[in-house]
């Protein structure tokens, strides 16, 4: 074949491509409604996977993620994970984890798409304008608890196979899904069935996409690494119960007083963490990525305006990149068994335990990290010599996840996103935390690609969570887009 | 009159009010399983002044005093305190306060007795071993809520009152009845009414005796001091909203870190206030004191054990005792805003609200805490050049109180302890706060007297409240051994 004939092949094939592409994107307008409305149902399950009370509604998600798998007609399977061990040593059944597949054709590639549908707990009284669980539609945006984190990602993955479906037009690559319900507390048991199906559901898939995340500006924008998160418990254990403040105050060594001191020995007001050889292990920042975070679109003021703060920990933005990114950092969420209600009380609380937890970075080990905090924790509270006693235990221990951006799948991606945004795509990593990245890529040894469809300002884990119409829509077609750019890649290029 | 004739009259006179007393003290003997029926009538009325939706329940408990009262022939009057202000901006009416009085005779003195007749919220569920609303006698101890606080003192005030009136003796003194049903909950509408009837119905009392304490130990005690409070919350506001602490973990200056910070710089791991100014207030521990202190029976060890600690703040009595009840101390109750649920949550609280308060004791006075404490906590805060805000405030300043052990008034107690125990009384302070007491000696201007009949191991506020049936019997005789007593006081002495 002469390089003329070749040529016009490949535009034929592109052609072909691009009609595909249009008639698929405009499929997705016209059913923008349903995909909102099916939003809306899921939304208003309050699936929070923390609160052992919303259990129910929690298998009733995941029953209604296999449902609508079915209805489409994947092979699915509901898969039994086991139990969850609560504090009070009762068990609990865990949400199913639901695979699916869409074609089994040994000529395509595979590729498999996790997601979650569990959510972050939330109330109206914690200031959301709008009722949670009762997806609202204000200015093009959608609120909702999970509408972003990651209900909406995981509905759009599933309509844009649908689309190719209804348009009878042949997916361009095997499609698997794998959805859970626990991610939010964990993902407890996805690690063992992951490793349980290493050589069955995972034997024939090539790539894995994850969604469960956002870009960083009004940029599209592809992921390449996730920090990792050490989540502690420090728990400081005095009296045999709650005392009267007045009746005993003065006499009694109160267990507050020692966790909030050896809290205050964690992080510097600057930011510095102060726990001896946690700092040390971090990568040192090369040139390479210096250039990289300087080509970033990504507006301090913009940052520091949406955050509502007058300072930021770090003034310009490499270092704010930097930091968001790939250096470790403290963060105390709060304290359990203190008096937290509104109103004043006067207990001296005979049970306190801190929630802090650490992020991870290349090349941090959770392992050594929660030597050296509980190492510290101990060591700074026999300093004290209180009679309480202190139990320091990680309850998290997620690994960070580092892809390599010149990987085919990420240049399918980019191309996936100029096609769908007529840009090119912000290279980005997550300061947050998908541990299932990293499982993945160390469990099956499969490419993995985050490709998020959420905004930067989605307010995750927050009050008045959202997803924009417009992510959502053009989300869609984006996951169209790839599917198409996927069914190119050469194993040779691989 | 020759000395030896003054003698005579007065062994005379001893010997009449022996007489009366032993007279006085087999009636209540005889009538203690009426005694013990009426605290079972009065337990159970869940007279909760904390919950609103047993407001009904309180209503009918002053319904109930006022009735007794009128039986005994007190002209008795329900004063009318207003209405309570409830969170959503709706209105409560408060229980009325029961006013009497029994006799007015011009030449007697005048005693006003003050008690309380709500009580602590109670369930069965919170670990009682009986139903808290069904009075329970088990080894000669009465089980209820509000036994001891405070029902059973204000019957046994009723009953030493009722003693003399059936065995038709005159009262040794007038006889005057303040009693209210919103001590639990700070007391609303009381300080006004004693204000507005300042020069009504307290003009001709001479003593206030409040029985709403316990004793120290198995030893009968009076309580000459009880401690203030200064409540403050130190709020730290940063962030618009909560934030992923994955996703802006270290670019942000997190609230809670400050404010661990600024709560670490309150008091030192041995119990030293580091607020400059509070400790320097604080009246030195005189020579009297400390040998008063090592005279009072008290078990360091039991103290110890039944609040299960390893260790104390001090190991001796005298240190123990005197941080109990005669110096400040700081306690922090807790933390509103951040993350106290179970479980994890990976948050970075945009608003965080410590809760702490201390003590107060003579001679330091709380607007002058406030001052100290603000500027204390706002100078370590600038240095942590923080862009969060934080905001002091004092929500309640209590004054402490100290009456003379010297006065007549207390010499009275004494002395009628000693007849109906055959022991000297520990003279005790009360390391918690009872801002009616010093009310009544701001307002009122008259002499105030703690005499407390319940035991040290009541449970005030806790499980398992109980009044044992001996403190009950004994503590009404020892009331009528103090009425006794107080009408020998000269004009002269006081």
């Amino acid at each position: 074949m002469n390089i003329g004939a070749s040529l016009s092949i490949l535009l034929v094939l592109s052609t072909v491509h691009a009609f595909q592409y249009n008639q698929l994107a405009q499929y997705v307008d016209e059913h923008q409604e349903e995909y909102v409305e099916a939003l809306r149902d899921w939304v208003a399950v309050e699936s929070d996977s923390s609160n052992v009370l919303r259990r129910p509604e929690l298998h009733r998600m995941m029953e209604m993620v296999a449902q609508k798998l079915q209805q489409m007609g994947g092979a699915v399977e509901s898969v039994d994970v086991g139990d969850q061990e609560l504090p009070d040593r009762q068990t609990l059944a865990l949400p199913k984890v639901v695979t699916a597949r869409f074609g089994s054709d040994p000529n395509k590639h595979t590729l498999c798409v996790y997601g979650h549908v569990d959510v972050q707990p939330a109330k109206l009284e914690d200031g959301w304008a709008t009722e949670p669980f009762n997806l609202t539609e204000i200015n093009g945006n959608l609120y909702g608890r999970g509408a972003s984190d990651n209900k909406a990602p995981v509905l759009a993955w599933m309509h844009a196979v649908e689309a190719y479906q209804k348009l009878s037009m042949a997916l361009p690559v095997n499609v698997k899904f794998i959805i859970e319900g626990m991610e939010e507390t964990g993902s407890n048991g996805l690690e063992a069935m992951i490793l349980a199906q290493k050589d069955t559901f995972f034997s024939d898939v090539d790539y894995i996409v994850v969604s469960d995340c956002g870009w960083l500006s009004r940029r599209p924008a592809i992921t390449y690494g996730t920090r990792g998160n050490c989540y502690f418990l420090a728990e400081v254990h005095g009296p045999k119960q709650d005392l009267h403040s007045g009746v005993y105050g003065g006499t009694v060594i109160e267990p507050m007083t020692d966790l909030i001191g050896i809290l205050d020995t964690l992080i510097s007001p600057s930011g510095k963490i102060l726990i001896p050889g946690i700092q040390e292990a971090v990568a040192p920042l090369s040139d390479d990525e210096w250039r990289m975070y300087q080509d970033i679109e990504f507006d301090v003021d913009d940052y520091k305006n949406k955050i509502g703060v007058s300072k930021l920990m770090y003034s310009n933005k490499v270092d704010l990149l930097a930091h968001k990114w790939r250096y470790p950092t403290v963060s105390i969420h709060g304290i359990e068994g203190a008096f937290s209600d509104p109103g004043t009380k006067t207990v001296i609380p005979s049970k306190v335990c801190a929630k802090f937890s650490i992020r991870q970075v290349p090349n941090m080990d959770p392992t050594v990290v929660e030597k050296k905090v509980s190492d510290h924790l101990h060591s700074v509270f026999s300093k004290r010599q209180s009679p309480n006693t202190l139990k320091v235990s990680m309850v998290i221990g997620a690994k960070p996840w580092l892809a390599d951006i010149h990987h085919p799948l990420f240049e399918a991606g980019k191309a996936a996103i100029k096609r769908v945004f007529s840009v090119d795509p912000d290279l980005i990593r997550e300061g947050g935390t998908i541990p299932i990245s990293r499982t993945f890529q160390d469990v099956t040894g499969k490419s993995i690609i985050m490709m998020p469809i959420g905004g930067f300002d989605d307010g995750l884990h927050s009050q008045n969570e959202k997803m924009s119409r417009y992510n959502y829509i053009e989300g869609t077609k984006l996951f169209i887009a790839f599917l198409n750019e996927l069914s190119q890649i050469t194993e040779a290029a691989v």
